[in-house]
C-alpha cells in the first residue's frame, strides 16, 4: 500500500497524537520530492558529463545536513565512479584564501538555500583555482545556482520546518545522479536506472515503518542522556545525519562515528548510560562489522537501536527497523526516513517543538 | 628556564600530588622527542621531494590520534604547499577494495605502532592505485614502515601510557617536515627552518603553563557532564585531539567541531550544563571568529576554556592559557600540551588512571 504523498506520517500511526508538525508533513512529502528531483535531474547527466569532461577528482563543499549528503557523494564517487573524492575545508577558501591548484577538479557545492555565503564563496574560490563547478540547491536563481557552471535544482518544494528532511534526501538523490554521470567514463552509467525508478516506492515503504517500533525507539531515546551513532561506508553519511537530527531537534549531544573510529578511543565511554544507534545499508561489506559491533556494545550494557542492515544485524540489536529494499548503493536516498520519523516522535515525547529547535534559523550564515 | 626533558610535569606544580603517571612523564618528554624527530627528519626533505616528484595531491590515511595529526597535515598542505589534500576513507580500501585512480597522489599513512592492519592495508591499496607512499610511524621495521616507498620514523621513544602524547606531537612534526618538502616546488621550502629550530623550547615553555590555571581548568571540567571543543583551520586537528584526549582519558563524551559546523545545528545544545573548550592558534584569520564564538557561547551560559589565541581571545574566555610563542603554521606542534596537562590532572580529580583508560589497548586493530 502506498502512502499518499502529502499525508503527514503522524496520521498513519492510529494513535492520538498532537497536531501534525511541519516536520512530519515534510517527512511524508519525500516520495514525491524524490520522484520529482530524479525526473528533473536524470536527463541532465549528459550535461554533467560535458561540464566535467577530463576532470579527475571530486571536491564536495557543504555544511550541516548538506555535508552529510556530501559524505554519501564522496563514498559513491570512489565506489561507483572510481574517482578520488574529498570534502573541502571551507576555511582554506574563505578565511585563508589559499592558492590551491584545482585544475583537475570538479567542485560540487551543496546548500539547500543556495544562500549560505560560506558555500558561495568557496564555489567562487574553487573556480579561481581552475575547478569545474556544480551547484546542488533547492533554490533556483539563488546565488549558488547562479555562480556555478551547472546548477542541479532539487525539487523538494519549500521546506518550513528548521530540521532538513526532504531537502536532505533530494540532495542525496542529486548526488547519486551526479556521480552516475561521472561514472560514464568507466562505462558504468545507466547501471542504476532501474533502481532510480523505484526510489519513490522505497520511500513510501519507509514511511510505513510500524508506529509501535518507532514509538519504542523514541521511548528508549527519551530515557537516556547520551546517544552515539555509528555506521560506515556508503551509509556513513546517513549515520551522521541521524546524529545531527537527534542533536539539533532534541537538544542532546550526539556523536556520529565510523565504527573504526569508535574502536580507537571513544569505545571507552560506552556504558549503560549511553544508547547506541547503528545505521547500516541492506547489504555489503560493512554489515558484518556492524553486527559484531552491536554485540560488543550490548556487552557494555549500552542499548542498541538498529536501522537497516540484514536480518542478522537486526537480531543483534535490542530494537531495530529494516531499511529500504534496495541496493547498498542507493539505500541512502531513503534509509534516513525511519530516523526522521523517530526523531519527530522523540521531540513530542520530550515536550519539544520539532519544527523550531532552540537557537537555529533556517539559513545559517558562516564565514 | 627550561624544564629537564624527562622530568614529569607533575613535579613542577609544587603541590602534593599522586605519584607521577606514565602519561605525565611522557608529556614532559616531548621537547626532547620533538627535537630528536626534527633532527632525524629535516635532512630527509630532499628524499621526500624525490619520492613524490610530479604528484599533485596528498591523501592522508590514519585513525584516532594519528588522524588528528593528519588533519593538521591536510590544512598545512593546502595552505603552505598549495597542494590539494584530503583524508582517506579507509573502508573504501579495506572493505570495498574500490579501484580508484591515485596516479597523481602521495599517500601519507600515519600510525604510531605501524602495525594497525587497516592502515597497512590502505597503504597497500593506495600503492595498487598508483600512489607514491610515505609512512609516518614510531616503529622502525614495522609493517607500515616496510611497505612504504619512504618511512619517516618519529623519535618519540617507547610510549607506555595508552593515551598518545609524545607520539602525537612527533607525528605532527613529521607532517610539518613532509609538507615543507612538498612546498619545495612552490619555492617555499626552508621558510620554516628558523622556527623548526625553536620547537623544543616552545614545548618547554608549554610545560611551564602555571599549575594553578591547569588545576582551575581541570576543576571546571570535573564539574560538568558535557564538554564540546571547537576550533578551525590549522589548529582544528589540535581541537579534535583535545576532544579525543578528554574523551578517552576521562570517559565522557566530547565532541570536537569546527565553529562553522557548530553554528549549523549543534549550537542548539549549548547551555549551562555544557563546558566549551576553544582552541586557537596564536594568530591568523581564525582567531577573530573564535573570539566572537567565546562571547556567543558565554551568553548561552556555557563556561568557556580557551587554549592559545591572542589576548583578546583569552580575555573573552572564562579561563584561558596562552599557546606557544610561534607562527600559526607551526603552533600545532606544541599547542596540544596545555590540553594534555589538563587532561592528566582531570583524570586524577575524577579518581581515574590516566595511563590506562577503560576498554582501550595501545594498538587498536580495525578492519
Amino acid at each position: 500500500m502506498s502512502v499518499p504523498n502529502n499525508q503527514p506520517a503522524s496520521e498513519l500511526s492510529g494513535e492520538t497524537r498532537p497536531a501534525a508538525t511541519l516536520m512530519a508533513s515534510e517527512i511524508a512529502e519525500q516520495p514525491a520530492a524524490l520522484e520529482a528531483t530524479l525526473a528533473a535531474l536524470l536527463p541532465l547527466r549528459s550535461r554533467i558529463a560535458q561540464v566535467t569532461a577530463g576532470r579527475k577528482r571530486l571536491l564536495l563543499v557543504a555544511r550541516g545536513s548538506s555535508d552529510n549528503a556530501a559524505i554519501y557523494g564522496r563514498y559513491l564517487a570512489e565506489l561507483h565512479a572510481g574517482m578520488a573524492a574529498s570534502l573541502a575545508a571551507p576555511s582554506v577558501a574563505t578565511l585563508y584564501d589559499a592558492h590551491v591548484d584545482l585544475s583537475d577538479t570538479i567542485a560540487v557545492c551543496v546548500s539547500q538555500s543556495g544562500s549560505t555565503a560560506e558555500i558561495v564563496d568557496t564555489l567562487e574560490w574553487s573556480k579561481r583555482g581552475g575547478a569545474a563547478t556544480i551547484a546542488i540547491t533547492n533554490a533556483e536563481g539563488s546565488p549558488l545556482a547562479e555562480a556555478a557552471d551547472l546548477a542541479l535544482i532539487t525539487q523538494a518544494g519549500q521546506e518550513r520546518a528548521v530540521p532538513a528532511t526532504k531537502t536532505y534526501t533530494t540532495q542525496v538523490a542529486a548526488l547519486a545522479v551526479t556521480v552516475d554521470a561521472l561514472a560514464a567514463s568507466f562505462g558504468r552509467s545507466g547501471a542504476l536506472d532501474a533502481e532510480f525508478a523505484k526510489i519513490g516506492d522505497q520511500a513510501r515503504a519507509m514511511l510505513e515503518t510500524p508506529a509501535e517500533t518507532l514509538d519504542a525507539m523514541a521511548g528508549a531515546l527519551a530515557e537516556v542522556d547520551e546517544v552515539l551513532t555509528s555506521g560506515r561506508g556508503l551509509a556513513f553519511g546517513t549515520t551522521l545525519e541521524t546524529a545531527l537530527k537527534l542533536e539539533e531537534t532534541c537538544l542532546r549531544p550526539v556523536r556520529g562515528l565510523s565504527y573504526a573510529d569508535l574502536k580507537h578511543g571513544p569505545i571507552a565511554i560506552v556504558d549503560h548510560e549511553l544508547l547506541t544507534v547503528l545505521v547500516a545499508g541492506p547489504s555489503g561489506p560493512t554489515v558484518p562489522g556492524l553486527t559484531e559491533l552491536a554485540g560488543i556494545v550490548r556487552e557494555k550494557h549500552s542499548m542498541v537501536i538498529g536501522i537497516g542492515g540484514d536480518e542478522s544485524f537486526r537480531a543483534a540489536c535490542d530494537l531495530a527497523v529494516p531499511g529500504p529494499d534496495s541496493s547498498e548503493t542507493l539505500a541512502p536516498l531513503t534509509l534516513i526516513i525511519p530516523a526522521q520519523l523517530t526523531v519527530e516522535r522523540l521531540a513530542h515525547k520530550l515536550g519539544l517543538d520539532p519544527d523550531a529547535p532552540r537557537g537555529l534559523r533556517k539559513i545559517t550564515q558562516t564565514d
